[in-house]
């Protein structure tokens, strides 16, 4: 048999999906699994939405332009003009989903061995897509004391070497849930200026920003439009996932071009997504009114009850619908299988997502788990049930251990 | 500015859709441009499928397993098996789009510098693949003289290296329409085996063989089973082009293993396409040979149309719906440019995909053009003329200089 690629057996497996096969034998056993795991928000998709897609009236289902459909790009840019971010159509390049637009934003700008910067933990498949590049992450750790907030310019620093092509970010951020100042965002920009790197920005979760704070967009900052690359999908903020819609926004001429190239080269992005997505951006306001009233709720509660539990820390999160929260367990990785593969409260468990897998230097992370409050108050309380049970008998729980001394003395 | 990646660079541009902006200039002139540059068939997608997403009944549109919906798996299986291609639906990944599961298949077998060899002319973005993969590939010309036959074996051999990791086919063939007989395949498979290589076999023209031989799967060929990775996709056999989906299929675990990491990563393939897709499996033997029926008559209708007019020259096709014909021109990228940019017939033109971008040999397929026989007959017969009357007066045709040199004399 012939070799397979060593990028290929390089690629890290999914945190979010890894443990998918154990979640499924879970559920074959009748026991009910919350799924905190990933960012499946389980909010209905607008109705204008479903609507677009009932009534399509095409008799050929047929490729779109490959930069996506001129009247849909025409409403992105009116949405994005509504943040301030002062973007033309020609910017807009409409993409299979967020996925996408980062691997072609990394495909386009970085070439196999060029590194960027990036603050972690930090959403897991940044790394996948910079080895589909050959490119190499190069992280800082942020920290759960700190409520994740950027780290030190000075960390930054130390870390630019010729290699380094850019800095990326995602603001309100996944996993952590923080929301960068102004001051922090100036820092970025200044690195940016100084050293002449790209600022790849993840921006999906605008829309989710709890405390007041405004959002800080790559695009407000001053100075550096040739070097943002905005990287958005209507996945999250519509509950679309499964349209796989998303968009690459830049002002960059030269990386618009090669990101055209790819682009043609995969034909077109998915033609009945982005009529779906093209009706969202339509008289939503409402809709995204409701949605943002529910994960301030589901924030509150799920943050309260992870504090209450002994041993469990949640900072606040600041935006996007995730928290990182630090477990009394040994290693959460085997926890978080644990509780699929061995253990049930009440016939239910949940799927958490290490955190081991949002951080790329190695031991990081190793009591901490991505929880995604996409679930509704009832079925958050009971997750928490389960959770606050599971660390009273699981083997590697360090509050059952401290009970257990307790007991023996 | 930082600079843009090497790679990104380097790809080339889509030969069917880098003319595209003089296609839309010519439309906003008010010149009905007649479409054969690309293979987007105007057959209508069954009704099965459009009903599928107008009775979609779904409150949230959700990300789908990574390697696809499992009914959908079911039905590809039986769906194969018809074909007599014995695979499990474990063996079966959807990809958004045959585009992707190129893409992947390239990326799970290829590192950089790892080299391919193609006969072609070739789909031209298999070269925009490897690219992406950082990998190479080495084309060995097939000739119109022979109808584009598979080039001897000893040209194959030429090529082998100790980087060479397969050999890419499509079959039947995207451009020529050539369709590989059981000889052919057997030594594809012999080189196959001998040199332990992958063959990665592009089938997605499966449906449309006119001529009685029949389609040989690389699933087909006895002992290579580990070797064979296939790429699929509904877009042209049902005219779903625009819903994005595709299958990667393939015995081989490693390769799979690889396969579903970039799978992970970019989540899911999309769920309406992945529905309608499904939908379309059922009951539609009538619609393929109806499908089937019309282009047979076209391909009769546009062969012999092009064999009659002065100085062009197509061989006939024995799938798919393509052909590479022969013009007396001096360059049909210039000439195909011409056509959009400066030629109507009575207030028509033709965009036609210039041959050369099907080759990565300099030089090859200058005076060829690759015509996709996607329009209906009366359509086709419109592009006929147009070409017959662009040739007279194309400053750089060779039939025009024959008949001015024969008024000069």
């Amino acid at each position: 048999m012939p070799s397979t690629s060593k990028r290929g057996n390089k690629m890290p497996d999914s945190p979010i999906r890894k443990l998918v096969g154990y979640a499924d034998q879970a559920k074959k056993r009748g026991v009910k699994v919350y799924h905190l795991n990933i960012g499946q928000p389980d909010l209905p998709t607008p109705q204008s939405a479903i609507d677009a897609i009932k009534n399509i009236d095409r008799k050929v289902l047929e490729y779109t332009p490959s930069e996506g459909i001129l009247s849909f790009r025409e409403k992105l840019a009116a949405y994005y003009h509504k943040f301030n971010i002062q973007v033309d159509i020609d910017d807009i390049i409409v993409t299979s989903g967020g996925s996408e637009a980062v691997t072609f934003a990394f495909m386009s700008c970085l070439d196999p061995d060029d590194e960027i910067i990036v603050p972690e933990p930090a959403y897991a498949n940044y790394e996948a897509f910079a080895i589909v590049a050959g490119g190499i992450i190069k992280s800082i750790p942020s920290k759960i004391e700190e409520g994740f907030a950027l780290p030190p310019v000075e960390e930054f620093e130390k870390l630019i070497t010729p290699k380094t092509k850019g800095i990326m970010i995602c603001n309100p951020n996944n996993p952590t849930g923080y929301l960068y100042t102004r001051e922090e965002m100036n820092k970025i920009r200044d690195l940016v200026k100084k050293y002449d790197l790209y600022l790849f920005s993840d921006e999906v979760y605008r829309e989710f920003c709890y405390t007041g704070a405004p959002y800080i967009s790559a695009f407000h900052l001053e100075g550096i439009e040739q070097n943002v690359v905005l990287v958005d999908s209507v996945s999250k903020r519509y509950s679309e996932c499964g349209l796989r819609v998303g968009a690459l926004i830049t002002k960059n001429e030269a990386v618009k071009k090669n990101v055209m190239k790819f682009c043609q080269a995969r034909l077109s992005p998915p033609l009945i997504g982005q009529i779906a997505a093209e009706a969202s951006l339509e008289d939503t306001e409402d809709y995204l009114m409701d949605s943002y009233n529910e994960y301030v709720n589901r924030r509150k509660f799920l943050i309260d009850g992870l504090n209450r539990i002994d041993g469990v820390y949640s900072p606040i999160p600041m935006g996007a619908f995730y928290t990182v929260a630090q477990l009394p367990v040994d290693d959460s990785d085997k926890f978080c299988q644990w509780l699929l593969e061995e253990f049930d409260y009440e016939n239910q468990t949940i799927f958490m997502a290490p955190a081991s897998g949002f951080y790329t230097t190695p031991g990081y992370g190793k009591d901490e788990v991505r929880i995604a409050y996409v679930l509704n108050k009832e079925d958050l309380g009971n997750a928490l049930r389960v959770l606050e049970e599971a660390l009273k008998v699981y083997p590697g729980s360090k509050v059952k251990k401290k009970e257990k001394i307790k007991e023996s003395k």
